[in-house]
């Protein structure tokens, strides 16, 4: 049962050294997340052969243009293709304006349903929910109204001990509510449901927080989780211009993932000065050591936890 | 001095194969213009070594995504390049909406003065002109209001017949006039023109077709243009389907080429049912031999024609 992120950009602003501006697609067991959808998305998704059909939500952090710019190319492409499942765009308040607009003056129609969500970019509040996953949002702090997503999974049922089904001699139509935590009654008997089960699979979670600059109140909302994404714009030697631009740097990302208790750390969002990304890894390693160097096409998946 | 044409995007409207929507950089004599600016355009330009710095005019053919999905990028990364000279841009009516709402939703602060002219798609009209060249629009016909453009170096001076301004002892502040066609008075005996130069150098010139159906009204216009770039989405085996969308076939741009007696055409924007394009070139070869397949990253070169 997969929950794995595939980056498809990972460059700040301006495109350099092959790297694109920032997308990301998240797999839990199958269901397709979109995360953010700078220009040249679509391209990086058949580069690395990522199923696009299976994308039913895409999530907007913010109308930066690298964050968004690959968004109405992509609804297009979508429609030429004759899709015909709806989609549920997430997102700061202008993001319909933004589409509809560009989809207007394109004259461009659209084969399918888009269902616009307006996000509130302040709060921590459920945005989405199906069968599977939660996703939060998570207020950031960067120039113009912008969240981040946290992507939790729904508890797993409980694990059946089939020795236990075997010796009580239970029908089958009772296991469904003996997964979901009850106990069960043998003609008066009751058999505590601790007996008959073994702990749920631990649920996973992701937390993407992107564009943003340090901030404390995030931790939280995103303490724990298995995988966080945290920019990583600029080395903490250029704090000031993090700070004017409302970015992070490296160590600050790495300070964030420390105090929430993460279990992985992700940077991403690099400034064109650096070309080699080492330099981010070492920075961010000597706060908080499970950091990797956020790559495109680069895929990264959670396990379950081990068992204590 | 260079007339060079350089491909970054030959696709039609849905990426494949690594072809990208359409994109053009035409480089006359170290004055460079970008044609149509589909999503990754940008991205391209790294790639192909284009000094976009030196991009001072943009023209666009008509508001479809794959051709003007790149552009807010673009004007993006020149903002935050600290870019200060203007851009001129020049497209159909909707085009300033399109940038402007873009610009004003992602609160983008331009750093350089941008200017829209708007081009009458429905006539053959002078829209733009410097020392080198002109630019006129071809009327096209698509599925929202399309134009083409006409790209026409500017006559070049005449050639001194350097013997000559020394036999008869021409001053140098003369030879300006002589360039430009004035006769020399010889304190009283006029000296025609005619015996101190040779012809000028012949003036070059490109026309860019895209996107358009079949249509015989443009044959005037470009008539004897050394390089023409005209669309072929489809073969002439889904004529059907190129007239319903309102496209060409590789037939029917070679049919256009050979009328207007070309030197030679490219074609492009390729539908995604073709990844090998060699049909496309054995078909508008068999109408119009001096066809050459329009590739990414590919550089076609006008040089001065043979004297005869």
């Amino acid at each position: 049962m997969r929950f794995e992120l595939t980056i498809l950009g990972c460059n700040s602003a301006i495109p350099a050294y092959d790297r694109n501006p920032t997308a990301q697609v998240l797999n839990i067991q199958e269901n397709l997340f979109l995360i953010d959808c700078g220009e040249g998305t679509q391209i990086q998704m058949s580069k690395f052969h990522i199923k696009r059909g299976k994308i039913n939500q895409i999530f907007i952090s913010h109308l930066h243009g690298d964050h968004v710019l690959g968004l109405v190319g992509l609804l297009n492409s979508y429609a030429l293709g004759g899709r015909t499942t709806p989609i549920d765009l997430f997102g700061p308040k202008d993001l319909e304006e933004f589409v509809t607009t560009s989809m207007r003056l394109m004259q461009n129609h659209s084969t399918f349903p888009l269902h616009f969500h307006e996000v509130d970019t302040e709060h921590n509040q459920l945005v989405f929910e199906n069968n599977l996953i939660t996703v939060h949002s998570i207020p950031l702090k960067h120039r113009i109204p912008t969240t981040g997503y946290l992507f939790k999974e729904k508890a797993y049922p409980l694990n059946i001990r089939p020795e236990k089904i075997t010796e009580h001699q239970i029908h089958y139509s009772h296991i469904k509510a003996i997964k979901a935590g009850a106990d069960y009654n043998d003609n008066g008997r009751i058999i505590p449901n601790a007996e008959l089960t073994l702990p749920a699979m631990p649920t996973r979670s992701y937390a993407y927080c992107s564009d943003t600059m340090y901030k404390e109140d995030i931790i939280p909302i995103i303490k724990g989780v298995d995988l966080l994404y945290h920019e990583t714009t600029f080395l903490h030697e250029e704090l000031e211009l993090a700070i004017r631009t409302q970015h992070s740097t490296a160590r600050q990302a790495a300070q964030i993932a420390q105090q929430a208790k993460v279990g992985k750390l992700i940077t991403g969002h690099y400034s064109s000065r650096y070309e080699d990304l080492e330099v981010v890894r070492v920075e961010a390693s000597q706060v908080f050591s499970n950091t990797v160097i956020g790559k495109e096409g680069e895929v990264y998946s959670v396990a379950f936890k081990q068992k204590n």
